[in-house]
């Protein structure tokens, strides 16, 4: 049978070291506690832009096994020697830091700089040049897990990404919906960053909701529809509404597009049953049941359900993950452990804090 | 100058009793609530199916003013007398008690009996024989503040309807957009009621964003239907999502269409400004701000932003309201003022509680 | 029969008007917000320190009815001409501009700077030397209410010693406890502030619960000591305990202090009873029932409960407000009323926005 | 080095069964949770009163890897054969069906059944007959570890009364304060358990905190003058005020007693690094920072700080621990570890999700 939840146990005596840059953000602190529980990956060092010098207790308070540890510079020199940097740095400040890392060191970067495929998304989206893309680290995407083993350079995917992707790929690439793709996703207030603006005070965003990067300015939006395209094997267009909503975490992605003559309830379920048959991680759940972010918090684990609006004449496919575990940094130590030729989920939480 | 805020002053000398029913619930709550800060309607008396009896003040905790009213019964011989009735009962059960009210009374029916025009849509959403629509309490939309003057009989529209009409009707009205209407809304949990079910006690809301309802199964997708359908002038479609987020009130609904050929986001503005320059409770925001639900919670008011999206060639309008204030129990009082030849914002706050 | 919510239809044709400094911060966001509602009391300009020009809107977004107000500087000569100057600034920084006011304007301050009488106490805690104590703004303490009549200057109490004052006071006058009293307070977050700070994030609030300010170093207590001696007619100790509670709004104040020899829950019933008969915004709940922050949201209304422990040998007395209306624009309000001769009540909401 | 995170490496080769009654519960679920990233436990079963025949995930979506465990009744007869069996049953039912467990078991019982040790008292604040108290489940204290070694019977304590314990009987126990204790505590909604009841409703407890049980009606009580009275070594009275803040997990006790003469904040300190200094769990903060419910969030860690207040006299201690692991679920783990003879932190997260 397959057990996931065994799978820790087998030792090999091995362990990695890993470095993690900006790690006094959210990002990167979610790394730091997967560590914690991970055999054979071991902290050996936190980096940070601009808190070198202190106790990373003071700026990551949950961090209480590594509460001592003296937050370093983040110079691509200071991050030599590691066997694995996990990069958890703004969107483009990446590839200056990777590009003089060691090839033979394992770099998963959590940031945007090498997901986009097309140099010229990229440059609208970021303005910049773009550093070129490496290993897109979403394993359950057909064929991408044999990229990733033995990987030395990871593309973590964005967190709305990571949710769409997931809950519209099999139905595009099945040609069960056509290409005009809508999301409007949740999303709690740490996918915003750590940065403290007045909109995000817990003030403001107490029993609030709303949306922002609204009519399809949001950078994530060319990750969608490159992957979204990709699984069609066409082009797609995807309207994209994030919304933000209270609480600290999980993304909640509602998605649907127009169905293809002939597709009914059956047909999908067929389709997205075989998808994720064998993922650990992608739980596509009973008729009846409706994912929850709750489900999965703090966990590396994806809630899908499936429905068939025959009205509205479109599917509707709800995903629920945790932003800053599959969203970010579960993917980053999955995609690890893939790379290294660990099991997959080694150290991974499959079992959401709940309620 | 248009000075909504004053118009409370202007001092008549008569007052109206009214009678709440279904005062025990969230949306009865809200209506009492409402008449608290009323100058000329006056709470006579609450009723309530299960908690005759009681003070009111073990119910409802914060209405302290009425804290020491006994609950009486809800059997339609109990509500006569009283100048207005307002119902907040369960959907279904209103038409019942309303056909034995006194056509002089001004009954105001929180509940959907009353709200579809279409015979077969209410039997095919609700099982039973429809009772007969009633003029439809949404007074922004063209024509029916006329309607609503002098009436007797007035069926508040539902939440989520509320918010979504006025997002997308004046679109569709101008024709910038096309039939395929996709909505997601989340919600707070008042929306769902007070009754005690395990998937609304706050341990499982809090922290959770959640999906219900999903694939067209909602029964205020046929209002939405409808109002939408009037609007353009023609049938349209609504793919319609509510989610559950973890705050007690408000709506924030993200309502997309296909853009007609040519619509651009000036020709937008310039119809949702004229569609809304003299409603004292739509608010379109200036461009660059976004609706949030704390900015409307507990006013009679509604944010409206919209967005032009070339790539996705969709709009995007975005609607925040107070889903028991303008969605119910202030459509309620709104309402009533228009009846009884009030002015139309009498004892409606305009102004949100926040932060 | 005493009918506080009918006292705002008594119209006098006179109207006050009033400028607001800070208005771009919660507590005169608060105030801004109750005069929307009030009759006779016209928000006629408002000023900040740092925002001077820009749109109320874009600071306040629930001020929609004053959204298109251009804030103004905050010098003294720029609050000049109004009727009533509202304070609303950081504490320290009042006394300076009240000095330069107009004798015949009313100034209700809600900073420290005039709170406390005794000027060692004030250098103790705040540094600077003292600009003398103002008529105390808590019209509940015996013969306050009279000494704020025409008052035209008022220091509007804080918001902890405002729950705690009312919670404790009367059984201390009363001789039902001795002065070694104990007070954990929860608040909601407004109560630090709209200054954008890391621990004050929506991510960092939501799901937790924090102390600060813990071994009597948070300044409200030098008021609460000062107000509880008064009461006690000797001085009384108050440990004092701040805690930070994922909420946006409200103050649940548990207090407890040694019974004295004899004193059972009747006498304290009866004392609590006589105390608050004939205050419209103190509400001593039904025994069995006990004050929940929701039921006071956005009113101007206190709710207590009291119960005795013989095994503890201690009375325990629970208060909540809201930290903004009642805890600092209600009060504000409330004062203004009484100074200027209207009717207490007046503008001020008497029912919580609940659920 | 003490290196808690990496104790799970170590591979016995022996597992152990787990059988878990009132798995449906927020106790039992959390026991399950743990569970899944145990190495050497194996949850084998899950049992309920009235859910039997039903699948796990149906009441437990969070637990995706045993959501096609069907629940199974819950008679003493269907406990059998488990190496270990878990009770997480109300309070008082416990008992009749451990009496009935081979004696062989290990039972460790998450009601309060057997944690009283004075009959008297059982009785006093349960009403029925005590069924004898069982080795005590909090090993941090002194000599508590020793009496867990091969225990086959233990009472896993009180969500309360572990924090309020480890912030308390150090000082007591030193002889740092006098015997007055004052706790008020927040606690996150699961506490309250999973039963629907209308007061802890979603709508009902966001935004709101209240406080209940007040006067010393709580039963966490007795446990907690039982605890501290034996690490004072004479009797101490506990007035104790449980309030519901608005989160699911998460207790924040700030707890307080008189201090003895002499008493400073040095010495204080100088007691708790001692008393904690090689406990894995149990965390005293370094000066200047104070406990939030989120640094534990789901972690089997305390987080404590300690206040010296000279004016009040009295000494503050703030614990932060999550109700459902180190004040529940947790706890039985870290029981069952040492009861076979496993490394204590095995399968514990030692750190919180946050944020």
């Amino acid at each position: 049978m397959h057990d996931p939840v065994w799978s820790c146990i087998v030792s090999t005596g091995q362990t990695w070291t890993v470095g993690v840059t900006g790690a006094t953000g959210y990002a990167g602190g979610e790394v730091c506690r997967l560590l914690a529980g991970h055999p054979y990956l071991r902290l050996a060092g936190v980096h940070a832009n601009s808190s070198a010098g202190r106790r990373l207790g003071e700026l990551q308070p949950h961090l209480l096994p590594y509460a001592d540890l003296e937050v370093q510079p983040s110079a691509p020199e200071d991050l030599a020697g590691y066997d694995v940097v996990v990069l958890a740095l703004p969107h483009g400040e990446s590839a200056a830091v990777a590009a003089q890392l060691s090839p033979d060191t394992l770099v998963v970067d959590c940031g945007a700089d090498h997901r986009l495929e097309d140099p010229a998304a990229w440059t609208r989206w970021y303005g910049s040049e773009h550093a070129g893309s490496w290993p897109y680290g979403l394993p359950e995407l057909p064929g991408q897990r044999e990229r990733l083993a033995g990987a030395r350079r990871i593309a973590v995917p964005g967190c709305y990404p990571t949710s769409v992707t997931l809950a519209l790929a099999p139905a595009l690439a099945a040609g069960l919906v056509g290409p005009d793709v809508v999301v409007v996703a949740a999303s709690g207030t740490s996918g915003a960053g750590k940065a403290a603006k007045p909109h995000l005070l817990g003030s403001e965003v107490m029993g609030s909701v709303s949306a922002y990067g609204v009519g399809g300015v949001h950078r994530h939006t060319p990750e969608m529809v490159q992957n979204l395209s990709r699984a069609a094997g066409s082009p797609v267009t995807v309207s994209f509404t994030p919304t933000l909503v209270p609480m600290s975490r999980g993304i909640l992605a509602t998605c649907s597009a127009p169905l293809s003559a002939g597709t009914d309830e059956a047909a999908v379920r067929a389709v997205y049953e075989k998808a994720y048959a064998d993922e650990p991680f992608v739980h596509l759940l009973p008729e009846g049941q409706w994912p929850t972010t709750a489900q999965v918090l703090g966990a590396n684990t994806v809630a899908l359900q499936v429905a068939v609006d025959p009205d509205a004449g479109r599917l509707v496919v709800v995903a629920a993950v945790d932003n800053l575990t599959k969203g970010t940094g579960g993917a980053a130590v999955q995609c690890a452990n893939l790379a290294l030729g660990l099991p997959e989920t080694t150290g991974l939480p499959l079992v959401g804090v709940a309620p």
